[in-house]
């Protein structure tokens, strides 16, 4: 039995993507639908303040194409408050207006492959990066992911040093576009169906591509990597959401 | 032919899946809703009586994110009395405000890869794992799995000891989490489409990860498990349901 | 190219699973509802009719779990026969009420892996197997099944003494189940998406876990068995049905 | 490089499959189906006459089990006649009252293995086979299929001898079926998911299921062929058409 | 680990495939059909004037079979446009009477396998490659596309030389198609779910079959292409969209 690698363990996560149901929003009055924009803005006002107490954090954007109009990525200590801030999303009058369309359940995780003496939980940079207040970039990207293990290409099966080592070299691509891509790892095993979730964050969408292009043809993601669906979008500011959300 | 594994069978099991539609019940009345949630609360009431009884058992649970909302899960001695508990909250007022998202038919099994020699289901402890009263801790993580079938990894295919020596090495690690997570292990050959369904209880919903990972890297995992979806959740007390429920 | 195995036909098969559509069922009068169950109870009994003449059979069982509330299956001895039956089931005012939910057309066959020098087709054993009277057990368990044709386990690459011998040996898990589970084997090949339905009859539901997991240690299903879905019920007597469908 | 096999190609094809939704059918008056079916058959004339005039033909067959009610099968010398027919279908009323369930674009096709100096296009053999009438025989079965292109089964990387003699004696097989079921041969690459749709004909549907079977045996199905989902049904005669569609 | 290779990347792409819902659609009154044929025409007009000054293209096509009945693709400098574009056909009254069937996010991308001294965005044939002025050919034909990664068929382990003179050999069997059909190459790593997206115009429809099929037999397609849905279509010319619109 190979070792297993040792993870830190952060805040827990739900992404949460919606389709919208035009079709129904456009039956409501302008007046009603003034009304369904003000207590999202509301509930949105609410994840900004437990921002700011650096209580959780939350990322909110539209996303393109036809899997998704608009994600909402919340992070929060307890997989309760997450549960409670979906349900009360889901009683929105807004939500109401709204289709599910995936989700993506997962913890804030590090993967702790090099030895510590000292207790990472309080590290400050750790607790820094376990406890993320999410980047406001122009551009996201989310995916999920497991690592393989199939015949002889079986993550699990090889020997610790030659997971890090591997790693290591996967590590040294993401570096390369440090100040370009800021990524946020969380850990679904038990509780999602894949094995990660991957969140990107950039100003420059093509730095999505170019790094996880890069990335394919390292080992790691070449014989390991197997991926899930892929969603990217735009940010959507306070400012913009009546401009998303109306309609003639 | 290698030797086939004998099992102990106990209560049969139903997890019930279902997300809310939001939307419609909103549409009814106050009045409307208290009706409908006080009978379910009769019906759950029921459920708990059998419980006292030793009659059979139930998990009551909110699961977080799109793939349902909430998650009944009965044991019970006949496929017969699961059908009919099926059909009956089916036929509630609340099940028409619930839209069937997963399911899964099992049995409670025990593994018996060590020899005996009395009847086992005259074992007081056997039986109290066959006729399981389930946790009540904070929460609840469910998947379906099956042993793997392919090439040079196909686990029936593998000696008897082999199996044994590899199930006593993994469940080494369920040991070491004794206390922290209590797992129900039931089996679905000829009920349903993967061949075990395991469900795990825990007060702290980061052990049911990390359970599960170490084991991954386990040769029973990393070589013959294929997983199928993975939920997770939050208990739903009694008291708790009204508020679940409770819309503008 | 290895020898064809030869297969003798019988009747012909339509496995059709339905989800009662619980809701809109409500919505009717109980009088209206009287007059579906009645019009459905027809139905059944000229199905029990043509049982009766042996001019055809059917089996009628409730199914646990969210893949179908009932499945009806009918053996008739033309394809035109069991088009027209469905068409008239889909005609009742219970299926207005019912959701397809899965389906599955084959014929009863019995593989011919022994050599014979009579006519099978009027012996008497064998017209009695091809044209079978269903079993009125209290359970049921149906799947559909391929033989894997996938690198070295390719079943139908093996030369015809192989296949003959290791589905023996298999036959030979099958008979030690005698008296205990009966089984009605159908081949689609040309008819549906899978080469074989599987359709056990049990008294002791537990038998049918018992035995596919027996079989799975057998070469001919942990090498070249590929499986789908797995469906399992309780019967559902004339007398049980005005029951199964009451609500308030 | 394997070199391509060079193919003739003929009239394009589009199967159209269908779904009765009985339900909204019902809530018709008499009168208001009486016009629908009118309208049908005089859509289902204008196809007729194409035939007639040998500028088209088509087949019409009811469909067992849930996959679809009903099939249409269009061939034209166009893919904008092809779209055209697809439109004024989609546009009748009796569309109203189908679900589209499946669907196949594509061309027949006639593989040219074997070398030839003259234009087979004015060969009037090769014509009727690239332009053909469809059969109207009692049944029909459709699956589209691809060839296999996985480690050492890559149906693509053989050389083209080894391709013609497999072709060959997978053909010595059809043969044996002749005036038993005719095949119609149409290529998909580009035009939908698979590389070909296969669609047979036969008086007694039970040869669809021995002609398939047989095949399975022979290396070109049992290492190379990949199959979608089968179909089967029975001739929908214009006369039987009311029948059909006959409700109360 | 491989070197990856390089891209130039030019406008953002968006896929958009929708159904008509002719139902509803028929439902409308002839003088709101009219009314919102127009808007659909403005919001087209719109298009074809950023096209005019070059600053986007987009193709707008008839889909044949149910996968679509139509796809509008949008080339834009910003997947901020893109999303802008999308979200305004989605308020537009047609969209109600339409149902989103598939999409795909991507950017024009040139492989940059020839090693170049000057800057390739300052060169006016690149340019013109990167920001295309989509073809007004008669058809049009999509696939989303992966290279293979998988046990010895791992394109992304092999060296950049052996990539190189693969994919040099498999653009001349694209080089004899010059004149009949022209590619549009997108790239959709961290955007959409599969590596690439490839869209071809032909005027003979029968090329798009005999391009892909050659290149099937090439060693990067037969080893090394994993392929998603293929759809073909029609062009829809304006002049043409009253009546494909048109219902009595």
């Amino acid at each position: 039995m190979a070792e297993a690698a040792q993870t830190l363990d952060g805040w827990y996560s739900l992404h949460d993507f919606r389709l919208m149901d035009w079709t129904s929003w456009k039956c409501l009055s302008s007046d009603e639908r003034q009304v369904a924009i003000h207590e999202f803005q509301q509930f949105l006002s609410k994840l900004n303040k437990t921002e700011e107490a650096k209580e959780g954090s939350h990322s909110f954007y539209s996303i393109v194409g036809q899997k998704a109009d608009f994600m909402l990525m919340i992070l929060r200590p307890t997989m309760e408050e997450l549960n409670e801030l979906e349900n009360e999303f889901n009683k929105l009058t807004i939500a109401e207006y709204t289709i599910p369309s995936y989700s993506y359940v997962s913890v804030v995780e590090l993967g702790n492959y090099m030895p510590s003496d000292e207790d990472p939980y309080q590290n400050e940079y750790v607790r820094s990066r376990l406890y993320p207040i999410l980047p406001k970039t122009n551009h996201i990207c989310f995916y999920p992911m497991d690592k393989r293990r199939q015949g002889n290409e079986n993550w699990y099966m090889l020997p610790m040093e030659e997971r890090q080592s591997l790693m290591r070299s996967h590590g040294m691509i993401g570096r390369g576009y440090a100040g370009k891509v800021k990524q946020i790892i969380t850990g679904s095993v038990g509780f999602d169906d894949y094995e990660w979730g991957v969140t990107l964050y950039a100003d420059d969408v093509l730095q999505f591509k170019k790094l996880i292009y890069e990335m394919r043809f390292d080992e790691v993601s070449a014989k390991y990597g197997e991926f899930g669906s892929f969603f990217v979008g735009n940010i959507l500011k306070e400012d913009q959401l009546s401009k998303f959300l109306y309609v003639k």
